[in-house]
C-alpha cells in the first residue's frame, strides 16, 4: 500500500512512518520543513513537502498516486490556538479536500478521545477539542472518504504493549507506540472503515480489536 | 414576531435590536453580563443571560417559544483565537442546536463576505473566517433550519443608507446600520430563507434587494 502520512514528523507520526516502512508498505513522508528530512532519510523513507497552510488543490497534486492518507499533524501546545484553527481544523479539512481531489478513498485521522462529546472535553484545551471535533463531522458527514477515525486517549512515551482497548469509555491513556501500531493495523482492516475507534491501553491484541471495531 | 439576538450588546446587536423593536416586534436581547442590560432597559427591550460558553439544552430553554433566532455574536478583537473557536464557531453551532431543541425553524446568521472561499479569506484574520465558514456549513448542511447567512463586507460606522448590493462579489463595505436593517428586513422575507446573501452598500433598496436574494 502507498500511504502518505500528513505530519509524519511528529512523535506519533514518525513511529506510523517508521511502522509502515518496516511492514513493507510504500510511505511518503509529508513534512513541513526541509530540515524534518534527515529523520526520515536515514531510514530510507522518502518525503514530500506539504504545507497544510496552502490550497487543497496543489496538496493534491502531491497525494495523487497514493492509496491511503494518514493525518496525524497537530499545530502542538507551542502555537497559538490561530493555528489550531488553521491547522486541526481547516489543515485537515483540506487534507481531505485533496485526497478526494486526487482519488484517494481511505483516509485515516488521528483523533482524541471524546472529541465528540463536549460535555468531555478537557477545559484545558477545549480549543484543542473543538477543531477536533469539527474535522472529525467534516469527514464524517462532508466527505465519501473510507474514513477512520482513531481517538486515543491522553499519550504516553511508555512502550508499546500491543494490545488495546476501542470500547474506552472511561477514558483513560494510551502509549503513543500503541497508537502508531493500531493506525498501520487499520490501514488493512476493511471493519474499521466509516468507524470512529476510541483507543486506550488494554488487553486486547490490536488486531483483533480493530476486527470488532 | 419574537425574535432572540445572540450578541445584542455588540454593535450590530444593538442596532439590529433596536430596530426590531421600533418595528414592534417582540425582542429580547442574549446577553453575557448583567451591565450589558442597561443599553436595552433603556429602550424598553427586554435581555435575558445568554452564555455562548454553555450547553446547548440549556441554550434551547432560554430560546422556547421564540419565532426566530438572529446570531450576530463575535468574540472580537480583544480575545485570543480560542474565543474565535469557542464562541464564533462551536459557539454559533451550540446555538443552532439550541434553536433546534428548541423547535425554533428561522435562523439568520451574521457571517463574513467571502467566508465561502478560502482564497478571499483576509490573510490577518484567517482564523476568523475559518470559524465563520464552519459555523456557516454546519448551518447549511448540518441543521433543518429556515436560515440566511448575511455576509457584510468590511463594517463601517457611517449612516445607513437602506440601499444594498448583494451581488457583490468584488467586495466592499457596508454601514451597520444596513447591515442591521438588512438582517430585519431578512426576517420577514422568505425569499431569503436556505440563502447566502453577500452584503455591501449599493444602489438598491434593501426589501427589493432581498425579495431577489
Amino acid at each position: 500500500m502507498k500511504v502518505f502520512v500528513i505530519g509524519a514528523n511528529g512523535n506519533v507520526g514518525r513511529l506510523i512512518a517508521t511502522k509502515l516502512a518496516d511492514r513493507g508498505d510504500e510511505v511518503v513522508a509529508g513534512i513541513r520543513k526541509p530540515e524534518q528530512a534527515a529523520f526520515f532519510e536515514d531510514r530510507d523513507i522518502k518525503t514530500a513537502h506539504f504545507d497544510l497552510l496552502g490550497r487543497p488543490e496543489e496538496m493534491g497534486v502531491t497525494l495523487d498516486e497514493f492509496d491511503a492518507v494518514v493525518f496525524t499533524a497537530g499545530s502542538g501546545g507551542k502555537t497559538g490556538d490561530d493555528m489550531t484553527l488553521l491547522i486541526d481544523l481547516d489543515g485537515a479539512v483540506k487534507s481531505m479536500q485533496a485526497a478526494e481531489i486526487a482519488g484517494i478513498k481511505r483516509y485515516v485521522l488521528v483523533s482524541a478521545l471524546f472529541a465528540e462529546d463536549r460535555n468531555r472535553w478537557s477545559d484545558s484545551i477545549r480549543p484543542y477539542y473543538a477543531a477536533k471535533f469539527y474535522a472529525d463531522e467534516w469527514l464524517r458527514y462532508r466527505t465519501n472518504l473510507d474514513y477512520t477515525i482513531i481517538e486515543p486517549g491522553a499519550l504516553t512515551f511508555e512502550d508499546g504493549t500491543g494490545k488495546i482497548d476501542t470500547t474506552g469509555v472511561e477514558g483513560g491513556s494510551v502509549a503513543r507506540d500503541d497508537v502508531a501500531s493500531t493506525v498501520v493495523a487499520a490501514l488493512n482492516e476493511p471493519a474499521t472503515i466509516k468507524k470512529t475507534v476510541p483507543l486506550i491501553t488494554g488487553d486486547t491484541p490490536i488486531e483483533t480489536a480493530l476486527k470488532n471495531a
